[in-house]
């Protein structure tokens, strides 16, 4: 095993801490999200930092950097309280990669990449064509991460759209028969196959301790 | 594609609802967050929900839900402020899971699964042996998510421990050289292979937009 201690890290070039700092939690959601400026411009970029906060009700939260810089997607969620979240199928993992480009707030990456917009009745933002798990969103809170000046976005589940054929009959979407893309690090792209699932966990009997 | 509204959702029985919801977001990191308390019992239990805040500071975050049921993994981070991440190798999927069981605290989860403690010298918390990943974290902040009363747990990384064959030039670790897992909903596993990687992407010049 390697080891990189905290000042190794510190010492260490801009490109290669990076890349290892954002590879070492684990693998990532893929997602792009969807939104409409109060001028009417689309934009869409993709965030790996999706991530499931509760059921019941239905949250999801994302991080997202400081406003210093561009940063269209969380300007248009606060004008507008809504937006789309997209998964990322396999045969359009280079243009969803590209999305990560600094266009200005004037410019659609929908005009500079293959994905087509998909506008639904009574969603004002857009969504992405053949998706084949797109979410409906609506803005709920947000906290200032005092520790490196972040910003979590938490927003509510109003509407999922979903290929059928990734629906098992417990409600379980099946992530790979949607051939749903997911991150490693910055840039790195896997479209995972399902190996196993496991039932709800109990625990053991104490005497069984002894035999393990 | 099968459209549920929010409706839809509120009226769905619990179980579909909950593998539902933990899915729609996708790809999950699964994590084995070890601890001690302060009565020097030993703590494993699994997460999906850890997720890179910042490379600099070098932050990562994790949900937890309130305290009110076991939550061993949360009190021993508040009273001994250190505790250790492994990644899950696709050798021990079964013995992962079970750690969801709800033991009690004078119960270690190494006791009742074929895991096995790694003590490394100046960190009082257990690593899990053959973990291809680990980390040892140190706890930073913490916020209340009013929106559904859990807890957001931010830590930063003090030591980074990986196996050589995983790391790449550019500091990249290739999580699929070390067959470790993602999480789809509550209960599926998944051992990704990396498919491709990305360059930096820049806006492209606007003369190219009549040409997509």
């Amino acid at each position: 095993m390697i080891h990189y201690s905290e000042s190794d890290l510190d010492s260490m070039d801009y490109v290669r801490r990076i890349n290892l700092i954002n590879s070492c939690s684990g693998y990532k959601s893929a997602n792009l999200i969807g939104t409409v400026s109060d001028d009417g411009i689309d934009n869409l970029a993709i965030f790996s930092s999706i991530i499931h906060i509760g059921s019941n009700p239905a949250l999801l939260g994302f991080f997202t950097r400081p406003t210093s810089v561009i940063r269209n997607t969380y300007s248009n969620i606060k004008s507008t309280k809504y937006f789309t979240i997209n998964h990322v199928h396999e045969s359009i993992l280079a243009d969803a990669h590209h999305t990560s480009a600094k266009y200005k707030p004037e410019i659609s990456e929908f005009d500079f990449t293959n994905l087509e917009p998909e506008y639904k009745p009574q969603h004002a933002a857009p969504f992405v064509v053949n998706s084949p798990l797109q979410l409906s969103m609506e803005f709920v809170e947000e906290y200032d991460i005092v520790a490196n000046n972040t910003i979590l976005v938490i927003s509510k589940i109003n509407d999922l759209y979903v290929d059928g054929k990734m629906i098992e009959k417990d409600g379980f979407i099946n992530l790979s028969r949607g051939k749903i893309a997911t991150i490693n690090g910055l840039d790195g792209y896997s479209i995972p196959k399902l190996k196993t699932r496991f039932n709800y966990q109990r625990p053991k009997p104490l005497s069984i301790k002894n035999d393990i």
